[in-house]
């Protein structure tokens, strides 16, 4: 007889919600030229970071702080909160199933946009919970369509991402704020700003006194430690603490910690790579361009690019570059998956993208 | 109005299973003299695992390989089992949240251990389970018992420790394959070997064939890597392939597969390390003596200590202790509370033990 699994779990698919760019290296047999695919940032961290990690790792023999004293100090002063304001996890990703465990019973609903991120919807099957998703509008998340969904389905958790992934879109801080005034106070909001730290300037002020709002942030994306696992969501003191409830309590890396706390204060570092990162972009926006492509506007480390046909042509495209060398993604969703998704790179990595683009468009 | 949190979490207590040491110490205002509490393993890695991972810092930019392709081959090799058999997670804690996830749903009976090891019983409670608890016997887990116990309440989960956290007492494989013999079929047996790389030979044999058996793992102890969080699960292909169902896929560090591969490939050092706990131990006992106090046997790497009183007596001992520079911890239940828990140390650390502890004792 076979173990007893939950109902939830006898009902799941298994399903990975990414499949990582060294499966298809091992696929290919060989390792891809550039690895352009998973919004990764390829300025990599402070070296101050990689310093503060490298003389942590003869510490590894404890386990870390599990309250993450001096990094959760060093957050609350750069987002001026408190320490009952912050909670962290190994990426936003452990985050979010927290967040849904919290709030997701079977039959559950939780609206996102449809084609919007695929592990936070993973977390919500993962529970039982109910999907209930709008479509994009103009390539953007829709918000009107969100909150009247919301309404409509009397949804206890709602998920936005800005800026967006993955069509790099974004919604000005007031009109994401006025959403979040229109939410029904028994909506929470995951408001994921994985990518906020490229545009700071859209981010809503933080207002730690909402206890339906929760802000996910990471040291994965603009501070460039994606393989460190830190991510952290700030939010109203009751809730952060239903987190306590739940989360695995030594679950943070030793010296991800370290690494991330001096990550956080190299500001300037942090500054020359976003820079870094403008600059790769509009580069990979030119040469779309070059290719007859139709580069969108993006305020994320990635470019989403037209391909200029439908999601088969897309898809084939996604493929020959692939097999050529040239680790890209793409949307998942029709409409949005006439596009693909082209993360910054170096100036090598570009001169590949430059090299073997047109020769896949050809190959189609 | 509030959030509306799930039924289970609405009536779940904000518990933490440990207070960490730094927290002791940012209380006493001091840092710990002696860290003596935690079954790390001070000894720390191989010298081959700090420079893997002080060389892979470098490459924090790139997510880790979800599939942790490199690090299962070389445990497949170690192991004599095949990919299918293998998950990792961040530490044994997070597998032991993942488990419980796909077996418990709220009222399960759960069979434990009544003062076994309290971050299962936290995930059991943290899903609505129902633990149902068997006392020690004569300082060891009671297997007779165990089995009557599930059973009588028809557990599709029981949780095992060999060898045992807090009281380091063991089972010999023997006894521990008569117990997974017994089971009935359609209960799992987490069998919990954190510590088994002290004591192979009283692992039994690894059988991949067996549903109802999952072998949980861990580079945090022997391997001494707590702070890398870098667990493994071992079992049938199945019940193994059930966990990728709802895991974090990409909640590796990438620093810390490195690390642990390279802690792995270096099995002499391994060797030396669980010699110099088995010399530090030895030494704890005897200055336990030199107390009048009575050292417990110990297949782990730290030695529980009878401590000639009963609960109270040996809580204001680690009370005293602490407050002197010593960080030991005790066993929770009635009983077993007669014991204090002292990690193996380096002989900088047992130096400071002797001259604290008939201080201590003398004190109380």
């Amino acid at each position: 007889m076979a173990p007893r699994y939950t109902s939830i779990v006898a009902d799941l698919p298994s399903t990975i919600p990414f499949v990582g760019p060294e499966t298809d290296e091992r696929t290919f047999g060989r390792p891809y030229k550039a690895r352009l695919g998973a919004n990764e940032n390829v300025f990599g961290p402070s070296p101050k970071a990689i310093k503060a990690m490298q003389d942590a790792a003869a510490d590894i023999w404890m386990y870390a702080d599990p309250e993450d004293y001096d990094l959760k100090g060093a957050l609350c002063a750069h987002h001026g909160v408190g320490r009952e304001n912050i909670v962290f996890g190994s990426g936003i990703d452990s985050l979010l199933g927290v967040l849904v465990r919290l709030l997701v019973e079977p039959g559950t609903p939780v609206v996102t946009s449809r084609g919007a991120y695929p592990t936070f919807n993973y977390h919500v099957n993962g529970f039982g919970g109910r999907l209930e998703t709008v479509p994009y509008r103009n390539d953007k998340e829709d918000l009107e369509a969100l909150l009247q969904r919301a309404r409509e389905v009397d949804a206890p958790l709602i998920y936005l991402a800005n800026p967006d992934n993955p069509m790099g879109s974004w919604h000005e801080a007031e009109g994401v704020q006025s959403f979040i005034d229109m939410l029904p106070e028994n909506t929470v909001l995951c408001l994921d700003e994985a990518y906020i730290d490229y545009r700071p300037d859209i981010a809503p002020a933080l207002d730690m006194n909402r206890p339906n709002v929760v802000r996910m942030r990471t040291f994965s994306k603009a501070y460039g430690m994606a393989g460190a696992r830190v991510g952290y969501a700030l939010g109203e003191a009751s809730l952060i603490g239903a987190f306590d409830k739940v989360r695995d309590h030594f679950a943070m890396n030793r010296v991800s910690q370290a690494g991330a706390l001096a990550a956080l204060l190299d500001q300037n570092y942090l500054a020359q790579s976003v820079a870094k990162v403008e600059t790769s972009k509009a580069r990979i926006a030119d040469i779309a361009r070059q290719n007859g492509l139709s580069p969108l506007p993006s305020a994320t480390n990635f470019v989403t690019i037209d391909a200029g046909g439908d999601g088969a042509h897309a898809r084939a495209l996604v493929v020959v570059l692939k097999e050529r060398g040239v680790f890209v993604r793409m949307p998942f969703s029709p409409g949005e998956d006439r596009c693909i998704r082209i993360s910054a790179g170096t100036d090598a990595d570009l001169d590949i993208l430059a090299d073997i683009l047109p020769q896949a468009l050809e190959a189609l």
